[in-house]
């Protein structure tokens, strides 16, 4: 059975392991912080790639950033990840074939081959978290686009630039319904400045009135936004991973998504390929292609 | 060259024509008005089919409604068109393959193939009319989901249940962008109920304040959704058709998207496969399948 050495290149974090072709992870989980220089960036990614690539017969990425069509460079610059890091031609890193895909893309495979959308042909995964992450499948292929960065959750909730979105737009999908989404929402509703997701998921599930009023309009505006994601890609399901993604009502979202759709009845559901879905995903994906 | 008879059927109208393997019209549009009645309906089919079917090797039909994966079934029932008209099963209609497809899926693979999107795998194409149609091509092949019903442009703009969308929901990209939309946004900004698209396009091309505020507003929305499916799509082009497309500023579209959106850049350009793009991108979809 094929072997992957997994790498997982988060804005704070790397993590390494190493994957088999059943998905399963076969090694310890590496941890490292990730340094703000590219050079030690780099050090970091010939270090772990150093010790196990002769263990392996691929390398794959999974990385923040949108990653072009050829799975070897990351487009444009990436939350605060080192500015430089878009030069690595991550294909030199390695005696071994490498492959690169984003995250979410990553983890949205994870979900399609051994998840929640196992089998679906057709599926949407967000990733709610600090920020949202969008991965998309379509016909049993990531959807990509022309340049690789589709699939990105920055489309209106309104249209009257009441929230500036950390893409620098306003308004997206990602301001309104990420953890920060939900904090500043806590903000406009409670007028505190200081309040936390903690303190609104805490008063939530203890009855608070205006904390559960804040909740309610975070979840409804993941609730607009399915609804859209539904009627545009007719999914077989919508699945939702990612730290905040634990606090949703999936039955809820379901039954609510399909009262208001054109398209076919779709689900909504929680992501169950694990906190590894990412380094799965992409050794997965590379497993997949011919090199 | 092969040869499709090809027919449009719109709430209002049926077309049929004959068209080549080159998208060239090679006979005389014959046009019809849409009955109320289920049998009247399929009564026009048989008679078009009747007299046309020897001469070709394939009908096409460019439908309003969602077709099914396998192209010959509508899901669902449409707009004004007889309820029935979804039990149809169109491929009993001829004694040659028959070929079914969503009209704007057509158009847009119409212009796909020798129009605006000509050579561009990644697009989007929107008709603006009196609603907004959607077709989607990723990869170089139609957006149709699990059940064939991709493509709903029924994404919200707002989240506050501001105006009923004709699909039943709320606040939909359909219910701004159209010229319904158009006609609601001039009823809201001039407070005039008899106010008509007629009377903003003019009003607007002639200096007059409140009209071109009216019609920047309708512009503006339009730009708010190109924008999300810019960012979801990562399309090589948007293409804007339909009778109320005439009238959007594209350069200026292309420009602003280009301003706001995480994914690389993209063009806005008006459609350029002509007024019966439904019929020549059905006939060209129906001459790519094996029957």
């Amino acid at each position: 059975m094929k072997k992957a050495l997994a790498i997982d290149v988060g804005g704070t974090k790397i993590y390494n392991t190493i994957i088999d072709e059943s998905g399963s992870i076969i090694s310890d989980i590496e941890k490292h912080s990730t340094p703000k220089n590219y050079n030690e960036i780099l050090n970091i990614f010939r270090s772990i790639i150093k010790k196990y690539e002769n263990e392996v017969d691929v390398v794959a990425f999974s990385t923040c950033g949108a990653v072009n069509n050829a799975n070897n460079k990351i487009l444009g610059s990436t939350g605060n990840i080192a500015k430089e890091y878009p030069l690595t031609d991550f294909s030199s890193l390695s005696t071994k074939p490498v492959f690169l895909e984003n995250d979410a893309n990553c983890a949205a495979w994870a979900e399609y081959q051994i998840g929640a959308s196992k089998g679906c042909a057709n599926s949407v995964m967000l990733t709610l978290g600090t920020g949202v992450g969008g991965g998309i499948i379509v016909d049993g292929k990531l959807l990509k686009g022309k340049n690789g960065a589709a699939g990105e959750m920055h489309f209106k909730m309104r249209t009257d630039k009441h929230r500036k979105c950390t893409c620098g737009s306003w308004d997206c999908f990602e301001i309104y319904c990420s953890g920060t989404g939900l904090k500043l929402t806590g903000q406009e509703i409670s007028k505190k400045t200081d309040i936390t997701t903690y303190d609104i998921i805490e008063g939530k599930e203890s009855g608070d009135a205006v904390m559960t009023e804040i909740f309610n309009r975070w979840q409804n505006d993941i609730l607009e936004g399915l609804i859209g994601l539904a009627n545009i890609f007719d999914p077989d399901v919508i699945v939702l991973s990612g730290s905040m993604a634990q606090f949703v009502d999936t039955e809820f979202l379901t039954c609510a998504v399909n009262k208001e759709i054109v398209t076919t009845p779709t689900k909504v559901v929680k992501a169950a390929a694990g906190n590894y879905s990412g380094m799965i995903g992409a050794a997965l994906l590379a497993f997949g292609k011919d090199f």
